[in-house]
C-alpha cells in the first residue's frame, strides 16, 4: 500500500483543450462533419428513455440500409471498430472450433489473436501483403478440415487491398461454416453487401466511411449466426460484447444491458442521415472517382501505388514511398506545413507505403488536390 | 442466402434528431455541463497526432488525481463503465483461479458472471440489497479458500449503497489476493482513494460524478496488479482490453493498439478539468451537502429512505416506494411533466425503490428542490 493519502498533483494549471483544424487524410479517424459533431453536443437522454430508444431504431434501420441486409440484429457495440471484431468473433466462436483465418495484413493478424484468445482453433490462409487472398486456397482449407467459420477482411487498412467476396459464403455454407468479415475500411464506401455477399457476421467502424468519430462498431449478425450462438455450450466468454445481451436491449426488450454511449450514438445516427441523404450508390461512385483522381495524380508525379489496380481499395490508397525517402519526415511536413494527416506503412510495411485514406466527407477531389500539391512540395 | 440484392428502405424521411433538455437525476447518465458538450464538438485529430497524445498524457494525470494514486496504468478504456468492470476482472484473473467476489446488488452479479466467464471460481460473499458487505464474511472467505482476489464494489448503483473500504485490503494483501474495487458510482462523488485504500484495481465510468457523457472507462492498475498480468500463464480472454496493450499505446511507446474515441477523450479531459478546478474535497463535500438536503425533504414527506444512513451513498438515493403507489407511473409522469429522468428499481427491488442520482453538476440545490418538488406533486 502506498502512503499517498493527499491527492496528487493539485497546482497544474490546465487550460481547454484546443485541437488544431487537421485534414485526416489517414487511415482514419477520417473528416466528420459540422453537422455530425453537432448532434454530439445536444444534451444527454436517459438510455431507456422513450426518445433515445426512438433514435436507437432509427439507427437500426439506417445501419441494415447502409450494410445492405434485413438481418435484425443490426446494432451498434458500445467500442471502436477493434470491439466489433472481437464481437463477431467471441460470440461464434467456441473453444476447440477450427476456424479459417485469411491474413494478408494487420487486421487479419489480428483475427488470428483474437480466434486464438476464444479459444479457437486457426487455420491461417495467407497472401503477401499488398495482395488479396486466393479464393482457392480458402476452399483447400475448408476441405481439409472441419472449420466452423470464415473470417475475411474486405478491406485491409494495413495495406489498401480490397478482397473480392463473390462466392466466398458458398463454399463456406455448404461446409457449414459461417462467413464472418471485417468491413471497417469498406462500408460506406463499398458496397459489402451483407445479404447479397452471403455474409453471417459483418463489423464496421463509425470512423472510415461513415464518417462519425471513432467509438462506436456497427455488427450484424444474419439469422444462420445467431442460431450458432444461441446453440452454444459455453456462455459467451465477453459479458460485454454478449450480442444475445446486447440485442435484447437493442431490439423489442430493452433491457437494460450497459449505459449506451448516448453521445456518440447521436453522432451516429447524423453521420448514418448523411449516408441516406446521399444514397449508396452515389457514396460508393463518389468514393471510386476521388480515388482514380488521387491514383492519376499520384502517377503523374511518377510516384507507383503499392496495390494492383483491381485490388485497390477506394477508401485507403497505398502509395509506394519512393527509394531514398524517408517517409516519417515527409508525413511530418504534410502535418506541420499543411495540416493534412496521412499515414505510414505498418509491421513489414513500415517506412515503404503512404497510406492516403479518401473516407466519407474526406473522399472530395478539393483533398485530392491538397494532399497531391502537399506530397510534391513535401518530396520536392 | 437472402435475395435482398438491393438496399433495404430507401424511402422513409429522416430528420435531425432533436433530444428534449431533460433532468438527469437517475442512476446515470448524469447531467454534462455545456463546456464538456462543447469540448466533444471540436474537430477531430488522429490518434498518432502528437497533440493528441498531449491531450492523453493531460487524461492520465487528472485521473491520477480523481483516484487518488500514484498509479502509472491510468487510463480510460474505450467502452462504458461495463467494459471497465470486464477489464479489470479479465486481466488479472486465470482459468481455475478462486476469486471472492461481494455481491449486495446487480453490480457484485454482475462481476460473478463476468469472473466465471473469464473461467475463474468465485467465491460468493453476500450480503441482502441494501445492505453493505460485512468485512467479517470477507475474511472468513479467504481464509476457507486459496482466493486470489476480492472484488468489491465501493458504490452499489442498484441499491444505493456505499460501501466502507477500510481494513480490506490489509486482509486481501496478507494472503497474496489482490483487491479489486467497482467505484462507478463513487469516482468524483465520494473519495475513493485508491492508495489510501490499498485498491489494485479499480475502475468507474465517465457517466456519473464525472460529468461526461458515457462512453468511456476510467481504470487503475496497481504494480502488484500489472506484475499479476505480466506472470500470467495463458494471454487475457479479451484482445481490446489486454492492459497491457493498452497502456503500450497510453504509455511511453505509443505503439498502436485500437483507433482511441477522439472526441469521448475531448469530453473526458474536460470533465476532469472541471473536476480539478472544484478540487476534490470541495466536490465530495457538495455532494455530501445536498444528498443531505434530499434525504430531509424526503423525509419531511413522510417517505423514507430505503438505506440506513450510515450506508448511504450521496450520489445515488434510494427512496422506497410508498405502499399502494405504482412507482412507473410516478417516473413518468416526472418525465412527461417536469422533464426530470429519475430511476426504478432492478431485479428484487422493482417497483419497490426510486433512484434518485445527484451526480457531478446533477448534484446542485436547486435540483434537489426541483425533484422534491415534482416528487410531491405527482404522489400528491
Amino acid at each position: 500500500m502506498s502512503d499517498t493519502a493527499q491527492p496528487v498533483m493539485e497546482n497544474r494549471d490546465y487550460k481547454t483543450f484546443n485541437p488544431p483544424d487537421r485534414l485526416l487524410l489517414g487511415p482514419g479517424p477520417s473528416p466528420v462533419e459540422k453537422r455530425v459533431l453537432e448532434a454530439m453536443s445536444r444534451p444527454l437522454v436517459g438510455h431507456l428513455d422513450p426518445i433515445f430508444l426512438q433514435c436507437m431504431d432509427d439507427i437500426q434501420e439506417l445501419l441494415r440500409y447502409t450494410f445492405e441486409t434485413r438481418n435484425r440484429v443490426t446494432i451498434p457495440i458500445s467500442g471502436t471498430g477493434s470491439a466489433g471484431m472481437e464481437a463477431a468473433l467471441v460470440n461464434v466462436i467456441e473453444p476447440d472450433d477450427e476456424v479459417v483465418v485469411c491474413i494478408n495484413g494487420v487486421f487479419g493478424e489480428r483475427m488470428l489473436d483474437i480466434v486464438s484468445r476464444a479459444g479457437g482453433k486457426p487455420i491461417a490462409v495467407r497472401a503477401e501483403w499488398g495482395h488479396a487472398i486466393d479464393p482457392n486456397k480458402i476452399e483447400d482449407a475448408l476441405k481439409s478440415s472441419s472449420a466452423r467459420a470464415v473470417c475475411l477482411v474486405h478491406a485491409e487498412t494495413s495495406t489498401g487491398v480490397l478482397q473480392n467476396l463473390a462466392g466466398i459464403s458458398d463454399m463456406a455454407h455448404s461446409r457449414d461454416a459461417l462467413l464472418v468479415v471485417d468491413a471497417v475500411t469498406s462500408l460506406g464506401g463499398h458496397s459489402v453487401g451483407v445479404d447479397r455477399n452471403g455474409i453471417d457476421v459483418c463489423y464496421s467502424g463509425t470512423q472510415k466511411c461513415l464518417g462519425a468519430p471513432p467509438g462506436l462498431a456497427p455488427v450484424t449478425f444474419s439469422e444462420r449466426a445467431i442460431e450458432r450462438v444461441r446453440n452454444r455450450r459455453t456462455k459467451v466468454q465477453s459479458w460485454y460484447l454478449d450480442i444475445t445481451m446486447v440485442e435484447r436491449y437493442w431490439g423489442g426488450e430493452r433491457t437494460y444491458h450497459h449505459t449506451a454511449p448516448i453521445s456518440m450514438n447521436y453522432a451516429l445516427r447524423e453521420a448514418l442521415l448523411i449516408v441516406h441523404e446521399e444514397g449508396l450508390e452515389s457514396r460508393w461512385h463518389r468514393h471510386e472517382m476521388n480515388h482514380r483522381a488521387l491514383v492519376e495524380g499520384i502517377e503523374a508525379m511518377g510516384l507507383r501505388m503499392f496495390v494492383a489496380p483491381r485490388e485497390r481499395l477506394w477508401s485507403l490508397n497505398a502509395v509506394a514511398v519512393p527509394e531514398g525517402i524517408d517517409d516519417a519526415r515527409v508525413r511530418a511536413r504534410l502535418l506541420e506545413e499543411d495540416n493534412i494527416e496521412i499515414g505510414g506503412g505498418l509491421g513489414p510495411l513500415r517506412g515503404r507505403i503512404f497510406r492516403i485514406g479518401l473516407m466519407g466527407s474526406g473522399s472530395s477531389s478539393e483533398n485530392v488536390s491538397r494532399v497531391l500539391d502537399a506530397l510534391r512540395r513535401a518530396l520536392d
